[in-house]
C-alpha cells in the first residue's frame, strides 16, 4: 500500500435539486476525494484550509476514516469556502448560486513532512499554481494525478499548462477536453492532451461513463445506468478519489490495473449520486461497494464468437 | 441459422458533411440492414419499393450479397424515394433538405411466400401501418424487432402503438425514448416501453454507446471512439441490421446472445461511419469485422478484484 497526498478545498455547500434542498452541509473536492480514497484503507493526508467556522466535528469524522487532517489548515478568524448551486431538471446543468472564496484566497498549501515521500499524489480542482506548489513538495511521486475544469483554462491558461505537463494523469471532462484542445474529437483531443505531458488521459462523460487513453489504447468505463440521480455535486472527486485510493493501495500503475481503478472511481461516485453531499458515502459498506463492482461487470461483460 | 425478413425503404440519399458532398448515391434503412445482416450470411429477404428510376445493378449487387429481391417491388413509372440532407460540424446533428417520398406513398409490402415463416422479422423505420401489414403476414415469427424514429411519434402515434405492441425487440435512440415515456431517466423509459410490448428494449445513444435492457437486467455496449466521422447516415440501420443479422444467423435470442448481437451491430455500425453511405460496408471483409469485435473486447473488459 502506498501513501497518498491529496490537495484540494474543503468546504461549505448548500445544494438546491428538483428532489429537495439543503443547508450549508459539508462539501468540497478534497472531502469526497477523501472519503472516496478511505474506502480502500489508504494512509492519505488531506491538505487544504479552513475557517474558524468550521466544525470540529467534520474534522474529527475525516480523521475516524483514517486520513490525516494535520495538513487541514485552520484559520480561526477566517471562514471557510462557500458555494452554492442549483441543479435544473435534468440534472445535467446547474446554476452556481454562491462562491464564496473566503480563506482559500490565500491558501499557500504545506504537505506534512512525513507524507512528502507519497507515491500517489490526487491534484483536486484548485489554482493551478497551488497544484504546482504541492508538487514542488514532494520528494519523488510515481503517479500525480490531476483534476481541474474550464475555470483555469479560462483565467489562467499558462499556470495550467504548467501543471499539466507535470502530472502523469489528467482527469478532465469532454468539453474541457475540447476546449483545451480545440479538436471535437475526443480521440484526437485525448491523443493532444498526451503530447502536453500526461501520460494517461481519463476523460469523464458524465451520464455516458468515462474513457481512459494511454499511448494508442483505450479502455471504456460505462456509468451505471440509474433509475434517478439525486444529486450530482461532488461526483466527479468521488470518482477522481476511488481512482486515486484503489491505485495508491493497489501499488501498480499499469494501465491494466488503472482500467480497474476507473471502474472502482465509477462505482463509488453511483454511490454519491444518491443522496445530498458526502452522506451516501459516509454509510456505504465494503459488501455495498463489491456488489456494485460486481454489477459494473455484468453490465459490460459480453462473449464475441466469431461468424 | 434462421430466415430473415426485412423491411424498410431502398432509396436515393445524396449526402453533404464538411468532409465532402455525394450525388445521389444508393441509401436508404433496407439497404443498410440488409448489407450489414448480409455479413453474417443469413438467407435474408428485403421487402421494399423502387421506382423506375433505380439502376439494375443496385438490385444484382444486393442480391450478389445472398438477399433475396423478389419482394422488392419495381414501379416502373414511378420514381424511387429521396432524401437530402447535410450534417453539422459536430456530426451530431443534421438538417433535412430534400424527402421525396415518391413510390414510397404507396407502399403496399408483401412478404414473400417462402420468407413467411422466417424465424426473425426486422423492420426498418417506415410507416408504422406498414409495419403492422408485415407482421400480419408472418406465420409465427420468434423475433419482431423494431426500429422506428420521432417522426411516427409525432404523426401516428396510436398506429405506432399497435406496431410497439406487437414487437419482442425495439430499438430507439435516447431523445425518442424519452419522447415516448415522458421520462427523462433511460432506466424509467425502458421499464415504460417494456409495459407497452416488447421483451426487449436497446437505446441507442449515438457515440455514447447503447444500452440494452431486459426485465431487470441491463447491458452497455459502448461505441468505438473513433478519431473522426465521415458519415452518419446509415449508422443506426447499420446496428439493427448487425443486430438482426447476428440473432438470425445464430438463432439465439437470449439475453446473453442479445449482448453479443449488439456488440456486432456497434462493428458494423463503426465501419458505416467511415466513408460515404453504403461504400464502406461493401468493401468489408471478415477478417476487419473480427479484429473491430476484438477491439471492443480490449475497449471493455477489465478485471475485478475485491479491496
Amino acid at each position: 500500500m502506498s501513501k497518498l497526498v491529496i490537495v484540494g478545498t474543503v468546504a461549505f455547500d448548500a445544494i438546491e435539486t428538483p428532489f429537495g434542498k439543503t443547508d450549508k452541509i459539508l462539501g468540497g473536492a478534497a472531502t469526497f476525494i477523501g472519503l472516496a480514497a478511505s474506502q480502500f484503507d489508504v494512509d492519505g493526508a488531506i491538505v487544504s484550509i479552513v475557517g474558524g467556522d468550521f466544525p470540529k466535528s467534520y474534522i474529527e469524522m475525516l480523521a475516524s476514516k483514517g486520513l490525516d487532517v494535520s495538513g487541514l489548515e485552520i484559520v480561526e478568524d477566517g471562514k471557510t469556502f462557500f458555494w452554492a448551486g442549483k441543479y435544473h431538471n435534468d440534472m445535467n446543468s446547474r446554476d452556481t448560486l454562491v462562491t464564496e472564496l473566503n480563506v482559500l484566497a490565500n491558501f499557500d498549501p504545506v504537505v506534512p513532512k512525513n507524507y512528502r515521500d507519497s507515491e500517489v499524489v490526487m491534484l483536486g480542482n484548485l489554482h493551478p499554481l497551488v497544484q504546482l506548489s504541492v508538487i514542488e513538495q514532494m520528494d519523488d511521486p510515481k503517479l500525480v494525478i490531476l483534476d481541474t475544469m474550464n475555470f483555469w483554462m479560462d483565467n489562467t491558461l499558462e499556470d495550467l499548462q504548467k501543471v499539466i505537463a507535470n502530472v502523469d494523469v489528467i482527469t478532465i471532462n469532454d468539453e474541457e477536453a475540447r476546449q483545451l484542445t480545440a479538436e471535437y474529437s475526443l480521440v484526437v483531443a485525448a491523443q493532444k492532451i498526451i503530447e502536453m505531458g500526461p501520460q494517461f488521459v481519463v476523460i469523464k462523460k458524465g451520464e455516458h461513463g468515462a474513457l481512459l487513453f494511454h499511448k494508442d489504447e483505450v479502455f471504456f468505463a460505462p456509468a451505471l445506468p440509474l433509475e434517478e440521480v439525486f444529486d450530482p455535486t461532488g461526483a466527479g472527486d468521488t470518482f477522481a478519489g476511488g481512482f486515486a485510493g484503489y491505485l495508491a493501495k493497489t501499488g501498480d500503475y499499469s494501465f491494466e490495473n488503472m482500467k480497474t481503478a476507473i471502474i472502482n472511481g465509477s462505482a463509488l461516485a453511483s454511490f454519491c449520486v444518491e443522496k445530498f453531499g458526502t452522506e451516501r458515502l459516509l454509510e456505504l459498506s465494503s459488501k455495498e461497494r463489491h456488489q456494485r463492482l460486481q454489477q459494473f461487470k455484468n453490465l459490460t461483460q459480453f462473449d464475441i464468437e466469431l461468424t
